[in-house]
Order: structure tokens, then sequence, then C-alpha cells
């Protein structure tokens, strides 16, 4: 257990955005909205997975939408507090314990700023390691837990709930109504207990996010160069192992709304002018290849930092001329089994790409 | 007070077809589940409006989507029921009576099958006085019923609850979530108590609904013009007025799939081989036209029956060569103020047509 104050937002968005793989939404806007909640309301404690005790009625929480929208249309910071009395007034639960359902972008702050409104511990994990752009693409899902009851608000707060059997359809059906609230909607879902929290969720991935964040920082200040820096403190985790994938300059960005997600292709020029990558992205990155060989794929993480400060660039603040470094992250083995990639591995995405673990 | 059997059905079927002025579901697939409904619960209790006591938790309910799409994705019967209980379980609220939103097509037969399945009484009244293609369309949201919570089911047992302050953006929300429901949805809203449904209802039309096909049967049998015996009888209505508009052969027909809705045009050629008659619709008929003269146009309806059995016809049936007239009802005063014509009057539907009463 230890308190989450304002003075750790900074290391956390920048790792969030890191652990975005270019989804996840915005971590600059993430980082304001948890800072104001916890300026008006205090800090928040975070606690291990382990501490979850077993009867606790753990919630889920981020938002839905294409992270494009987020750039125009503001949340108010009361959508995920709304979505949770939503929660709690339909199904009657008393909820304990918020967790982010990803770890990645602006869903790693909105939890935060839910924690501190409502003075509920939060659990230092989530349920994708990373980000995804659908609500099905979670462990919880890969291990059992129904992804519904799921809650909806928007910023006007306008209210739904979705009931359904199936993980895929929640998704399907809450996506309808995402696009109908504007294209963004904040979510509380996969209710669980404590016991099955432990079983199902990636650990640790806010002290990860954090991490990073602290590492790229120290680095900066001991003028190392901060992605060696990030993939040498990367290989010492639990999530084994990371890698320059290549450099270059963003030279091509083929970017379009689509069935309520942010979809396209980048394409980025080595300044060698080699070949060049090429990463098709729907929200998050989601392959890389170069001359027809794919070089990561999901759900292994490719992200694309900025070449001197290695900030994380999400899709949507991709623009032609900037310069990049493309950083491979391999996910930890909950992340690897059979079952999650049959949830969120390359066939889920529609891609033929087979997935073969970085590093591995 | 009175007790509404099977054999009340085909006539109530009949008429309710008319009220849909073309939308409001196919009545015949209505028909076979009220049928089975009765056979499995028993028969019932049909009330005036004047008999809901003030404490009364009343709650309407239909069908949402396009008619075209009942053809090929046909209830289950359970839909309502299940609607029913998740409004009861998600809002706390013990429902006492049961009315229908739309007097029109199936979605006429959907409350007695509800009726049936819950042992609930059925208000005789409802929110259209006919049928309309849009949720905030009803003299309850006229008069200042809320629209939501709105409960929605579909044929899979999926499910979801809309929370809002606004009909046209429950309507907007609701909408998305049927098209993702396979765009069929059955739908219980517009909760009140007994007073405020006393007040805000369009009274007796699920008595006229049977009077109309008691009336087109009975002018059978006495080897009399079934429109004429119609027009006759609908004058001695709260409705007031009734009117043959005009007759012919349908010559065209464009209809679409758009946002949810059926939408289109219908040309019916008289047999004179005079100008035709043009009908735009949207699920239901909107507005008649006749080189460039508007001869009906909502709120009031516009009916188009078969020729010769006086038997109306939905948009989504309506084929090339069909013989048919066309009835025009002016709606009951209710229906005519200027907040109703605000909501459900030319403007509302995008026409330029300015509305005045039939027969008046």
């Amino acid at each position: 257990m230890r308190i989450l104050t304002a003075a750790d937002l900074e290391d956390i968005a920048f790792g969030a955005a890191v652990l975005g793989t270019g989804g996840g939404g915005d971590p600059y806007i993430g980082k304001l909205l948890a800072r104001t909640a916890m300026e008006r309301n205090g800090p928040v404690t975070l606690i291990g997975l382990d501490e979850v005790p077993d009867g606790a009625h753990v919630i889920t929480c981020g938002a839905m939408g294409a992270p494009t929208i987020v750039l125009e249309k503001v949340p108010s910071g009361d959508e995920m507090l709304m979505a949770l009395q939503y929660y709690e007034k339909t199904t009657g639960h008393r909820v304990t314990h918020i967790m982010p359902f990803e770890a990645g972008g602006l869903n790693s702050c909105y939890p935060i700023v839910l924690a501190a409104q409502t003075g509920l511990p939060l659990i230092d994990a989530d349920g994708m390691g990373r980000a995804f752009p659908q609500l099905e693409m979670e462990t919880f899902n890969v291990y059992g837990v129904p992804a519904a009851p799921v809650a909806m608000a928007d910023e006007k707060g306008n209210l739904a709930l979705v009931e359904t059997d199936s993980a895929a359809k929640a998704e399907f059906i809450a996506r309808g109504i995402c696009i109908r609230m504007g294209g963004q909607a904040s979510l509380v879902n996969y209710g669980m207990d404590g016991a099955t929290a432990r079983r199902v969720s990636v650990p640790a991935t806010m002290t990860l996010a954090q991490d990073i964040g602290r590492v790229v920082r120290e680095a900066h200040a001991a003028h190392v160069q901060p992605i060696d820096a990030l993939v040498d403190f990367l290989r010492t985790t639990h999530y084994g192992h990371a890698e320059r994938i290549g450099s270059g300059k963003v030279t091509d960005i083929a970017r379009r709304f689509e069935n309520g997600w942010s979809v396209g292709v980048v394409t980025i020029t080595p300044f060698d002018d080699g070949a060049p990558y090429s990463i098709r992205i729907q929200n998050e990155n989601l392959v890389i290849e170069r001359e027809d060989e794919v070089l990561a794929v999901v759900p292994d993480l490719i992200c694309v930092l900025d070449l001197d400060t290695a900030e994380a660039i999400p899709t949507e603040r991709l623009r032609y001329g900037q310069r990049v470094d493309i950083l491979g992250i391999r996910v930890p083995p909950i992340m690897r089994t059979p079952e999650a990639l049959a949830v969120f591995g390359p066939r889920a995405f529609g891609l033929k790409a087979e997935y073969r673990p970085l590093g591995l």
C-alpha cells in the first residue's frame, strides 16, 4: 500500500502514454483531470493485487472511444463518478475497490480521478497491461469475468447500462452507445470479487507506468540516452523484454474515424532512407512491418516515442516530419496464453501475422 | 373495465394496422404473439384511463426499429417481459399498469402480450394515437413526462438501460442501441403515475382499433363498401373526421434502411391515369402530395388500404401493382395543440408543409 499524490502524476502519465502504444487517449488531459481531483479530494491509496480482500467488490473503469475525439470533446471530469453511481444504483452493488481496465494513456488517469473522488482504494493492476481498442480485450474476459453490466456516462450526464452474456456483444452494444454519446464515453464494468481480481488481472501496471516515467526522467538528468535506459529497465520487470525496433521520420499518416475508432496506417522512414516501417493502427499500434516482415504484433507493445525525449506520441498526435524511435515491449506471460491470444492476438484484429513474442 | 380474449385480437390487429399509417410493425406477427400469450396465461383486463388510480406506476411499452426487419428477425415473444423485468430491477419501481406507447401495428399487440404474461391490467390509451417513428413523438413527452429511463431488450436476451433528461436524446441513444441489437428492440419507458397518465394520454385507442376492425368486418358481412363504413364510423369517434383521399395503383416504391428506419417514397397512380399521389415515408406515411398540393400531413393519419378488403398495407409490404384506397384520418385535439405539433408536426420531420387538420 502506498499513497499517490499529485507529485506522482507526471511520471505515471508519461509511462501510461508509453504503455498506451499509441492509444488509450491523451495522457496530458488525464494528468490534468487527476491533479484537479486530487487537489479537491486529497491523495489516493494505491494497493497491490495481493492486498485486495476476497470479499471486495471491485469494478474496473476507463473511457471508451476514439482518442482523436478527446482533443475536442474534453471530459468534464465527473463522467467516471456518474458511471460508478449509475452502476451502484442499477445493480445494487456497493463498490469497494477501483481498478483501471486499461493501463495505457488517459485510461491510467481516469481511475485515479475516480479513486480521489470516492475515497476508494485504487488497485495497482489492470486488464490489458497496455491499451487495446475493444472492451472484450481484457484478461478479465480471457479468464472468465463477465464484461456486463456495463455502466456508461458522457460529459453531459447521459447514462446507459448494458447487460449481455458475451463480452464481444457488450463491446458491440456499448460501442454503439459510445458513438451516440459523441464518440467518447466513460465506463464502469467487469465487476468482480477480490479473489477473482487477484487471479485475472495484470499486476503492478500503475507502478510500471510510474517507473517508466521515472527512468526516463532520471536518464535525462544523468544525460543518458532515455530509450536505452528504458530498454534496460523494462528487461528487469515482469514484462521481461523490450527492444528498439527502429528509428526514423514520420513520412506518411493515413487516419480516419471509422465505426467509433481511429484507424489507419503510419509510415516511418529510417534516416538512412532504407525501407520504411509501416504501422497499422486501430486506436492503438497493432502491427509493424518492414518489407513484408512482421517486426512486432499484438499483443506485444509497439510504442512510437519522440527521438529526443522518449515521450510517447499517441496516434492522434502523429504528424508528418516527427523524428521517432520505435520501441517494442513483450507482454507478460498472463497475456501470452492461448486463451489470451484468442482474445487479443493478431487474429482478433483480422491480422494474418503469427504472434511471436519479442525476444523469444 | 372489460376482458380481452383471443377472440378480440382479429379486430384489434386489423384496426391497429389502420392506425399504424403504414408503420408500427406487422400486426399479423403481433396477433400471433398476443394469441400465444393469452393461450398460455389467460385473458387480459383492459381498463379505461379514468379507472387508473392516482398512485399507479404505469409504464408504456412497444418495439423500436424498422418494420421491415420484423419480417426476418421474428420476435421471441419474451423481449417485452425481459425489458419490463430489467426496468423493475434497475429502477426499483414496481409496475402496476401497462400502456401501449403506440396504438399502431405490432405495437398495439406487444402490450397485450406483456399484460397477459404479467397479469397486470392494460390501459385503453396510448401516447401517439397512431404510429410515429421516433420515441420523443409521444403526447407523454409533449405534456411533460420524462422519456427515460428506457429499458430495452432484444430476442437474444441482451438488455440496455438509458437515462437522460431529454426525450430526443433518449431517442438518439436508444436508436443507436436498437441498431446494435439488430435493428429491432423492445422498450419499456415513460414511467409515470396514474394521475399523470390520465392527463397526458390519447384515450381509448385500443377500443378504437378494435372498433375499426369490427366495422370493416360487419361491412363485409352486410356487403357494404368497407372504406365508406369506416369513414362514417370514424366521424363518430373522438378523432372526429376521416375521408377517402384517393384511389389507385402502386406504380413505384423506393424504400431503403437508413439510420435505423425504413425511409422512401411511394407513388400511387389513379385509375384514370391522372396525376399520381406521392407519399413520403419514414416507417410511417408522413405526407401525401399531388401536383405540389399537400393533401394530408402528419400528425393526421395517411392510411394505404387494400381496395377490396380495406386492410391496411404497412410500408414494408407495399408492392408494385397493388390496388389501394388512401384514407385520411384527423387526429384528436390533444394531438393538435401547438406543443404537440412542435413534437410531431411537419417541422419535426423536416417537412416544409404546413399542418392543416383534415376536414377543418
